[in-house]
């Protein structure tokens, strides 16, 4: 059984929970392993992409619709499938229901008619909370919200296996800027470039999200790519962040197309001995604002950036440790988190990224692609 | 005002409903003109890519994280943006609560204490139901799921140039397709190109659904590209599904890399001629299921398709008029859908696909890519 399903059964525990009923996409890939690829957004064919109803023995049971399947469970779990007629062309619909008869046959099968549900509350939708507490007037919802977010920021082996294999894809995708970015192209152009080579590598469709941006538009930190040409001379952002099997990753390098000022040097310079000084930093026992503190205030002698010094990643593309003024949580082996240092001024932008994994006396630093300013 | 605000006012009355909060993203998007791109899943900063609260004269709340905003509001609506703090580096996160603020807020100032609220209850989430019913105990849900869904399937004239723009995105994949598409490449590879002819032309990134399969995949009717090579004599099935701007189009090619066989030009042509005899029965006045009939009857001579015959399109990918053996709906000008007849026979299959405007009199083809089985 993986840490983190021990780690459940500890949190039932504590919280005098009987069972778990998650509901959001992350949470059920991090327990069961079923990934929903949400990028064509919500189904019309589904009241959920899968709802999971886990007993702290391990035992799992995951409702899930007809035509989806489980790709990898999560190690040592015993997880039964209990899919349920989400769509035929034969009569009509009525998958609501339907998901609801499987959701009731688990309660049933597990005895589940009288107790306490740790719930993630804000993806636990309406319908099923109502037909839960109609049927079992003796259940009552505990919000573990919080619980799950502390349990997920320390990654299983498996987890951080699939992190790396995520963060390859950046690796790909910021070499594929590198090679490609020329003045006249546009930024979406760029874009179908490096999607292009990312989707090659795995040889299917990656989710992915992407600032990709140049010129002044660098200045604005982010955005999705545009029809927006690269001059001559413009810098370019490109913060990659792919999910490959549930699991995401997150780069960023900055770069130039011509020749960059005497200034953009030094500035980018900056920034990478300032994410380098967050890397040596890095270790068990510091906390997650001392590391943000550390950054801002390498690059305060140049300027500033408005936005967060790093965050976690994991099964969302942003969870804790959140590298942040306010957050003081201490940093613990097997947290995985990005550092992204940035200087934004005289209208443009310098952000550069790298993810590390807490080690017992440091960090490894997973993304292998190394910043680099310019084409060679 | 668009016709849709005027029969939601008419559905307030047959409902006797007094105020409408809806929470589907595709209900927010036909309403509103707000649409949540959901390429990147659910936000970890987000309860809800919004909540839409119509008064029925026409007067909306729309509580939205205080980093998207509207694109082109609903022509005549009134609408009030109501951002809430969705994110921050400076203080720990709250957004569920920032949202409830924001929400109560709306209530209160439209005076919606006792009231009958319809809601689509699928997408009602439990924390916002129970946090309405604890500070007002005398709302009362009314689920108005299946009156939305009629009311969606006859357009407005503003939502069927959303359509068509979307449609001629597809003609420009489909026309990227039957270009590219040559023995050794995967469909990976020609994915990428299709896709990037198509960002390119709107010069931003498009949420898209497809279906490109090829030799012995396309007996399976779809799937999403993966890295099986396209072989000499294989077959290729593209289902483009994008939606720009919030509104899906939809359309499917069947070709051949290489030279095909005698029969499956004669299956091809079959195809293409059971879908001439759909779209030319096409008219006000006839229900779906007689269009669905009409065309499984042409194909049955050779064989069958186990999927619908057709579906509309809007807001969602997959909406009424369903073409489908049980729907007896009548046809009413407005109405937009796709058909798509296919035969899956011999270890491969053909599909073809166009979405038609039932009009006065019969129907427009939206979709003006002709369907072509060989490049010349």
């Amino acid at each position: 059984m993986t840490l983190r399903i021990e780690k459940l059964k500890e949190l039932s525990t504590d919280k005098s929970v009987d069972v778990f009923l998650f509901t959001s996409a992350s949470t059920i890939k991090c327990f069961s392993g079923y990934f929903y690829n949400f990028e064509i957004g919500a189904s019309p064919f589904h009241l959920l992409p899968a709802a999971l109803l886990v007993i702290p023995s391990g035992k799992m049971n995951l409702i899930l619709a007809d035509n989806e399947s489980l790709s990898t469970p999560v190690s040592g779990s015993d997880i039964a499938i209990m899919p349920y007629l989400s769509y035929t062309f034969e009569k009509p619909l009525d998958f609501t229901n339907q998901f609801l008869i499987q959701l009731h046959e688990a309660f049933q099968n597990n005895g589940v008619t009288k107790a306490r549900i740790g719930i993630e509350t804000n993806t636990l939708p309406y319908v099923v909370a109502k037909s839960l507490t109609s049927a079992y007037p003796n259940i009552e919802f505990v919000d573990i919200t919080d619980e799950i977010k502390l349990l997920k920021a320390v990654k299983d082996a498996d987890e951080i296996e699939n992190i790396r294999a995520s963060l390859h894809l950046c690796d790909v995708g910021q070499a594929a800027v590198l090679k490609y970015a020329k003045p006249g192209m546009t930024e979406i152009e760029l874009f179908t470039k490096l999607r292009g080579e990312m989707d090659a590598v795995v040889g299917k469709r990656i989710p992915m999200m992407a600032d990709l941006v140049s010129g002044q538009r660098t200045f604005y930190d982010g955005g999705n790519p545009t029809d927006k040409v690269l001059n001559d001379g413009d810098l370019i952002i490109s913060d990659l962040t792919p999910c490959l099997n549930g699991y995401w990753g997150d780069t960023c390098n900055t770069m130039t197309v011509g020749k960059p000022t005497a200034q953009q040097i030094e500035y980018f310079k900056l920034i990478e001995e300032t994410l380098q000084i967050g890397i040596m930093a890095v270790k068990p026992g510091i906390s997650a604002n001392s590391i943000d503190q550390l950054l801002r205030n390498n690059v305060a002698r140049a300027g500033s950036y408005g936005h967060h010094s790093g965050h976690g990643i994991g099964t969302n593309f942003h969870e804790e440790p959140r590298i942040v003024p306010y957050n003081n949580m201490v940093l613990v082996p097997n947290m995985v988190f990005a550092m992204e240092p940035a200087l934004y001024i005289n209208n443009y932008g310098i952000r550069l990224e790298h993810v590390v994994l807490v080690t017992n006396t440091g960090c490894e630093v997973l993304t292998k692609f190394q910043h680099c300013f310019q084409q060679t």
